[in-house]
């Protein structure tokens, strides 16, 4: 069971908190992808293991509910383990301690592993001997799983060219920034008022730099909002929702 | 002397790199002002214990000149300590090793401390006894103090309006961010062809939430372009010299 979780420790530095001085979303979701990293290269199932054999892991979806986000300088560990291993996708779940041991938060993410000339997915089931189901472990998250996100009519609220810090090394938009630039839609109010009790995202398509991406949101209710990112050509390339909580 | 130089290590995480696989120097520097935190923490004269004291550290100039930049997965070292103190300003400097042992760029920084109601500075030889002195070290810098950056006809290149993520737990645009906007003021090809050489920014003014900030260049020479930032009122927020050379 121990070797099934990984357990990473973290410390919130002061250039990744927000006004109110704790960490951004953003940040804790790269932590959360490093730690899907480590998780799977320590077991040999990883990027760089996966890399070398022209495969790379692809995240498709992740929903994200937290309590409270850790302050400053405060240490905080993001738990993480494979839940189910399909065909053509993994689940993959996160927990998040804060340093005087309370649970904080959880996530849910899923996983594709793609060849990386022809973009064509991987069978997670053959791969490596299929060493991942190895890994399959029944520890409890207790968040609903990532939902489907539907735009009914969505508002143009920006608009927005992906630019040298947006692109990664695969050369697409890196799955962070998009994060980064779903949360600065929303007006410093909201954030003074309220705190994200769950943000979910779906990565539906690639895009690249100079892309020009629009973003469409949709108040769903009074704390909900659907945000859907498109293309010049109208091609959806994320999809996210938002809740929000009075603080 | 060993006291005097803070030593700390590093690994370049996947969402850290840029395109071409190599660290972002925005997120260097990140890394930098948090290695100028723990050393200066660590010798009580750090933002924890200063805070309290209800002064802070700001950054005034940074300059870093680079040979090349680490890449996906590698270890790289920075190391910090004080050259100078004056009354009303410090210079601390930086230096970065490679994994595999080699000199890989260095960085000058000069910070002010300020009292956080006030806004005025502080006099660093009274403060907590004058023990910042004691840390004052001669560990050679081989690169040029930050300069005066002048623009004279600079074009208008980007305007932006400040958001969620650009906003640090004091309510200013975060020092980083700044770094990040100037990177994205150039095309992909200049990075395909070029490297960043040698940065420099120097931090004139706060900017805060919603801001309307103004980007102006102006292309010195060959490789070497000079940038200002302005707010809504022309008052200037940043000034910036980027040198590139060819790969």
């Amino acid at each position: 069971m121990e070797n099934k979780i990984g357990s990473y420790e973290f410390v919130v530095e002061p250039f990744h908190t927000d006004f109110s001085g704790h960490l951004m979303l953003s940040v804790l979701g790269n932590h959360f992808l490093n730690c899907a990293g480590f998780h799977a290269s320590e077991r040999g199932f990883g990027m760089g293991t996966i890399n070398e054999a022209n495969y790379t892991w692809v995240l498709s979806r992740l929903a994200v509910e937290l309590t409270e986000l850790p302050a400053q300088y405060e240490k905080f560990t993001v738990q993480t383990w494979v839940e189910n291993v399909y065909r053509l996708f993994t689940d993959r779940n996160f927990a998040v301690t804060a340093q005087d041991g309370r649970q904080i938060g959880y996530a849910r993410s899923i996983w594709a592993m793609i060849d990386m000339d022809t973009r064509k997915p991987a069978d997670l089931l053959t791969l490596h001997d299929g060493n991942i189901v190895d890994y399959i472990c029944d520890e409890p998250c207790p968040i609903d799983k990532p939902s489907r996100i539907k735009l009914g009519e969505g508002q143009l609220v920006d608009t927005l060219t992906m630019r040298y810090c947006d692109i990664d090394i695969n050369g697409h938009v890196n799955s962070i920034r998009y994060i980064e630039h779903i949360l600065d839609l929303f007006p410093i109010h909201i954030y003074k008022e309220k705190r994200i009790r769950r943000f979910e995202i779906a990565y539906v398509t690639e895009s690249y730099f100079g892309d020009q991406l629009t973003f469409y949101r949709e108040q769903s209710c009074d704390d909900e909002y659907h945000i859907e990112i498109r293309k010049q050509n109208n091609e959806v390339v994320c999809r996210s929702k938002v809740i929000f909580e009075r603080i």
